[in-house]
């Protein structure tokens, strides 16, 4: 028996071997020769996975959350008003951060619990800022894929309308990048975050982010000065800058290991191909989806196209609960329990982002239904596993945009 | 031929092969009961490494710059006054942070680089408190070992001069606890931080603290909310308690495999146990500087009891400058350059934290002896090591207190 289980939460999630090897090795001095190269590549490298050519990347040791702090505390000026697209909880999170800083911040939400707001909610939003702000919204927030809910945004259509509108567009890429299709450049996305442990492929402790020359251009024109001393730009960036020259530089010490292991994974990531990536994420989704369906549950999210491509969101179906999760796990998978305050209780996730292939799938499918029918739920044998691989054989899927 | 060359810099330093290989073991999840355990144990193991039994340790994804930002963003009101005791470029960096929340900071200084401020310096300062503060200093720091020079301040001292005052007890202890002797509750210090790859050998990437009764107390009471974010010990503090009660919680994801590596690393430290851990970096201290003295070098720290045991900083001779360095790893051992800038290119730095031993003090001191020669400086073969054997080959040092 192996005594290793199939990670299948949305974060951390499994690591490749060659990930996890980097990890273990040996520490090196951070201004070794072979750490400033590591370094610099990584750096140059979530350019390309993030799609963003013109961007700077950060890579500072922290959590997603530390991302999405350092974007409120290096562009946010007390009196700024921010507006969020939100989805669920992390969306009331990144108020709440905003908040800190002085913002006034407006929330557009959705209509309900796995739903997003309208687009025309959104510009409605965008076209009447607080009138003591003076002007627009200087930053708009948007949750790519709320890991609360599997609830995914429009982030391309809204992206369009907050630059039109002359907000900074940032987007909470935690659940997403390098997994759902995200083109920071191409979509006009100022600010792109995310941690490391998600689709990026990488034990927790990174926190990461790219940000475009509008939003470096905010930053250098701040009145005031930061006031988060860890999270401030005006410290890391000559840090970057440095290590991307292959030079070393020092404020804090970098997490070598860590790097190390965001430099391999970045590189396996690119060695897919960013669209061979996000069509993979698409297809394992579609087949999880599928099964999901045939077992007779419903999912949070209230359509196919307001849904997560890196992780699935179920309710338990009739008469079954969170206990159901413990059978899941027993036949070797694990899952994670509800996170949204409002449903905790009815709902669980299915996360399958990073190096998910259709063993995974079939052995995840597999362990819910033998699961659900040891929770007394009547399941015929390989439903789910049939309609997963239907899809699994069928036609590959087309991106929504290229 | 091995390619690995012995890592002798004030950090990171050498890990034991069992850290390193928490490091790369398959990551699970946050909530996970063997991850849960690990972290609880991590916590209770803090507690006693930095013999702080009444203390509430903290333990968040980041470096040690952010342990005391921490400390400055809990405890720091505006109009508070602090006093910085401050022996070189960390006492500076401390200054800095303190005054981004708000702090009126007067700095106690040392006559000169290498050396540390006369206690009745501090003492006349502590007297004489900013006038519109309209109360004493709030919060005192003290930089156990400054980094940048190798020299040490006599925290016992210090710390019982503050409570006296009133003040807060802050030691930074980056490059100390763990190897440097620091006995945080019996000496009245209120909060001792320190990053994850100095003395307490793990792999950097963890901000580490432990917070007396009246640092918590002082953090409770305060009038306004904390501003950074991600520092915030209202969202911490719960974590940690939870995890501590073995009961997951979320704030942000734990870097999972560093906290594995630090509940390894914190059962070696305290299967040394500390009082011998204190006297064999004494030990290795005092080797290494009577190797240092022997090959004709003069140190930055202008007498032994302002030396620190955790790292030797030593001025080059005549006629050899930064270049020796070179010289010295290539003969298998890596040391670091000077950090002070105005001394920088004048001296050297050997660290000798964590898990170093008789063969790497000899390793060490021979690669600095062959190092010189070939820079042309004049040294008889086995000078140094001859020195370094005395103590070695000597008797076991006391500590200075118990």
């Amino acid at each position: 028996m192996k005594d290793r289980k199939l990670l299948m939460i949305p974060g951390p999630i499994e690591f490749t071997p060659e990930v996890l090897r980097a990890m273990g090795m040996a520490t090196t001095s951070h201004v070794a020769p072979n750490f400033t190269e590591a370094f610099g590549q990584a750096l140059e490298r979530l350019r390309e996975v993030f799609l963003a050519p013109s961007g700077q990347p950060f890579v500072v040791a922290g959590s997603g959350t530390l991302a999405m702090d350092m974007v409120a505390a290096n562009l946010i000026e007390p009196g700024d008003a921010a507006l969020v697209v939100n989805v669920g909880t992390f969306g009331d999170r990144f108020g709440e951060i905003l908040e800190r800083y002085g913002a006034e911040v407006d929330h557009v939400g959705a209509p309900g619990i796995g739903d997003v707001p309208a687009v025309e909610e959104v510009e409605l939003a965008l076209k009447d800022p607080p009138t003591n702000s003076g002007q627009g919204y200087k930053l708009m927030t948007i949750t790519q894929v709320d890991t609360s809910t599997g609830v995914r945004s429009d982030v391309r259509a809204l992206a369009e309308l907050g630059r039109e509108h002359g907000a900074l567009v940032v987007v909470d890429g935690v659940c997403s990048v390098a997994g759902e299709e995200l083109r920071q450049e191409a979509w006009g996305v100022d600010i792109a975050l995310t941690a490391s442990q998600k689709a990026i492929g990488v034990p927790p402790g990174l926190a990461l982010l790219v940000a475009g020359p509008r939003a470096m251009g905010a930053f250098r024109e701040r009145k005031s000065p930061v006031v988060n001393y860890y999270a401030d730009w005006t410290k890391w960036l000559p840090i970057m800058e440095a290590y991307e020259a292959r030079q070393p530089g020092y404020f804090g010490t970098p997490p070598v290991n860590l790097i190390w292991a965001l430099n391999v994974s970045l590189g396996q990531i690119l060695e897919e191909g960013m669209d061979a990536r996000f069509l993979r994420h698409r297809r394992m989704s579609e087949a999880i989806k599928a099964a999901v369906t045939a077992l007779g549950m419903t999912q949070v999210p209230l359509s196919e196209d307001k849904a997560a491509t890196t992780l699935t969101a179920p309710y338990f179906p009739d008469g079954v609960d969170r206990s159901v999760l413990g059978h899941i796990q027993d036949e070797g998978v694990i899952l994670a329990g509800g996170l949204h305050p409002e449903i905790k209780a009815r709902y669980f996730r299915i996360g399958h982002m990073g190096v998910v292939d259709d063993s995974d799938v079939r052995a995840t499918v597999g362990a819910i239904e033998s699961g659900l029918r040891k929770a007394g739920y009547d399941v015929a044998p390989g439903a789910g596993l049939a309609a997963a691989q239907a899809v699994l054989d069928g036609e590959i899927p087309r991106l929504r945009s290229g």
